[in-house]
């Protein structure tokens, strides 16, 4: 229900804007457009096909093109910024945070890179390079260096001066950062703490020097786990001195965790978050066709294991007819715990120390499962073909894929991860693989024992 | 390389919180567990067997275990309350946020909520009814009722030394609301404004009136696409008179997100990310078994369409060989077009208003994928079989099959969610039904027409 709700919402302002544009006002298009969020433009720009995408793109205010271009995709990202002059592409970046600039600078073109680093003062040019000089999914390529800091041997009273002197803080400011005479990170001090004391109280009495500080090496991945595990708003980056650099702030954070799971979601699919739904067919066609070309050869291989059973299918085609569902439900019983791990690894808890314990859980949730679910195809398969043992076969070889898929399950992911490649990608072609070619043999192979003796 | 980095870390702690407990000295457990925070003493806990988990639980600072309590699934909550007894259990609860308290008030035994509100002060209490009464994953119930309120017609000075008085503020306070003397919501002052701007400023001059306030009644999804989509850092939450209920802030908004992907990637295998990686063998078999049988259902369907087809089959025991990959690669094709169409229908991006463009760009990427990869497998199967009639069956049967999953991939979630059904779980069952049914027939059917005449 609650989801049902969710999509309504904007899926009501898609049908509201796609009639506009089959009507052919752009009158009424560019109002409802333009009341809505560059995150929300975002959204409705992914959800247009190309043609009607356009025309919505040329309606957006100027002052917003920036912050959608950093709040769609990297291929819708491309369509919008080929349809803009390079002029238009400086002026919509080059008042953006140096963090989201950071972000889309690699797609534009090189010519409009040079425009808009020329149109930046040395200040934010410097800021920029730094920023750009971290590799991607690093903390320094997420944080912001516009960094609001404090001296510790000071009061309350001469930081409210100060403040006022310097006006508007950094969006999302919710701490100061104090630091030493060389920019040293010493900690922080909440916003809240300024205004909830006296003026005449020491900053070094309100510092918070608990919250360690982020290494600027660190991984994206780390910090988003580290950000949800202290429930932070807001940390401080430093380089191996101990020097202030920067600040990452939630909102990134939450970009990233939602990366994450698209990522994980449709990696399992052979796909890549980055992609338009609406790609033109022929780059969608390249893109899909070699996961399909890795799941054809598995499956030719599944396949031949079948062929050499030929001269037991041609007795009893009955197994012809049953084999699929020995192959498809040990898939099915090794997705459930694929998925499990994956999750697990995601975060972090399945290592080395308890995988024993998981696998020797799986293994006996598979013997237990292929008990069940055995006997009730077991007693199909005997009722429908009239043979009891074909039941007894199709039992025996339904548990012993269950214990397959429990084994791949669980040690196909750990040793991708272990072998740097992404279990979410790879673990589903690997266990339909296994649960395809030994449900095969299983099934088979028991056959050939047990019936044509 | 980063995901490695990332477990890297929390699997470094579990192992050698591991190692100590193996070597049962638990005074460097105790030191070691005590220095993370109450989320990574929750993840450490989910990550250890039963046993294990009950004496690290047994370790964890008395301070921290209403934290650790809200950080866990439902199912590892419940095991931890079965070891704590109702004077700890009080204890550890009385002193959380009421949001938290709300969230974990219906796991606790009924002796146990009594002693709790019988341990609250009129308010706090009053308040956590009020939260109680709204319906879970709504705004209501993600709201604290803890919220710092001014009017409008004062200074900064006043607010401040009001502010002064008062002392700490609820964490995560970033601005404070405005409201009138009904207590209606007028608008909200960021605590920077505060501090940027000179006492005597009247406070009317520094109100942002532009965030509109969350319904009550808005459901939790959309409580987080508000959040991201506007990057805000808290909202306040009003009834439908306009009065100001609570606010909602963005770490909780962060664990919405969490759970949705997790519950996303879990359910479209049957799982739910409540459950406990190391649930007792029986429960597990239970839970999964169900999702299981559903689709062994599926597969004895499948299975009677090859049924009919036993008299082919009996004259080419290729046949039998080579339909595994017609089924199978059909099913791997729809899983691409599901996976998108999850991800657009959770983002609200796919409609009524491009639901066509989209299956006609599918149906085009389905057709020209069976052409390739059809001809492909056609080519191979004749090589193998020596029958070039038979590639083409095959070819053809694959393209056709691509097509069927092309077509569920993009209807059967859009059915679902209009029948208000989880896309999610549903999808790859129907999926799989369809491309394994009808993958056999037009194989198993062509090859009847064309091989058999």
């Amino acid at each position: 229900m609650a989801e049902a709700v969710r999509h309504d919402k904007t899926a009501r302002q898609l049908r509201l804007l796609s009639d506009a544009l089959d009507s052919g006002r752009l009158g009424p298009v560019r109002r409802l457009v333009n009341t809505l969020s560059p995150a929300e433009i975002g959204n409705l720009l992914e959800s247009l096909p190309p043609g009607k995408r356009e025309v919505v793109w040329g309606l957006v205010d100027a002052e917003d093109d920036g912050e959608v271009l950093v709040h769609v995709g990297d291929e819708v990202r491309e369509s919008l910024l080929a349809d803009m002059d390079p002029d238009e592409i400086v002026a919509a970046v080059e008042d953006l945070d140096i963090d989201d600039l950071a972000d889309l600078v690699e797609d534009l073109p090189d010519t409009v890179i040079d425009e808009v680093l020329k149109s930046m003062d040395r200040e934010n040019r410097e800021r920029l390079e730094q920023v750009l000089s971290y590799d991607e999914d690093t903390a320094g390529r997420l944080m912001n260096p516009d960094v609001v800091t404090v001296r510790a041997d000071t009061t309350v009273d001469v930081v409210l001066r100060y403040l006022r002197l310097r006006g508007e803080l950094p969006e999302h400011t919710d701490h100061l950062y104090v630091v030493s005479r060389r920019h040293q990170y010493i900690g922080r001090i909440a916003l809240a703490a300024l205004l909830t004391h006296e003026p005449g109280t020491p900053i070094n009495k309100l510092i918070d020097d608990e919250q360690a500080a982020i290494d600027v090496d660190e991984s994206a991945n780390e910090v988003a786990r580290q950000f949800s595990d202290h429930d932070w708003l807001s940390a401080p980056v430093v380089d191996d001195n101990n020097i202030l650099l920067g600040r990452i702030t939630i909102d990134d954070v939450v970009d990233i965790i939602r990366d994450q799971a698209e990522h994980q979601a449709l990696s399992a699919a052979g796909l890549d978050e980055d992609d338009d739904m609406f790609s033109p067919v022929p780059r969608a066609v390249r893109r899909r066709v070699v996961w399909l070309a890795v799941n054809m050869v598995t499956a030719f291989i599944a396949s031949s294991v079948v062929g050499q059973f030929e001269a037991t299918i041609e007795k009893i085609v009955a197994l012809a007819v049953l084999m699929p569902i020995v192959a498809g439900m040990g898939g099915n019983a090794g997705t459930q715990v694929l998925a499990l791990m994956v999750r697990g690894l995601a975060l972090g808890q399945v290592g080395a120390s308890n995988v024993r314990t998981l696998l020797w859980k799986e293994i006996r949730v598979a013997l237990l499962n292929g008990l069940l679910l055995g006997t009730v195809v077991g007693s199909v398969a005997w009722a429908w073909f009239h043979d009891p043992r074909l039941g007894l076969v199709i039992g025996s070889a339904l548990t012993l894929n269950f214990c397959v898929a429990a084994l791949t399950g669980v040690l196909a992911p750990l040793t991708l991860k272990r072998m740097n490649l992404d279990p979410a990608l790879a673990g589903g072609v690997i266990l339909t693989a296994m649960t395809d070619t030994l449900g095969f043999l299983s099934f088979l192979g028991l056959a050939t024992l047990i019936l044509l003796k």
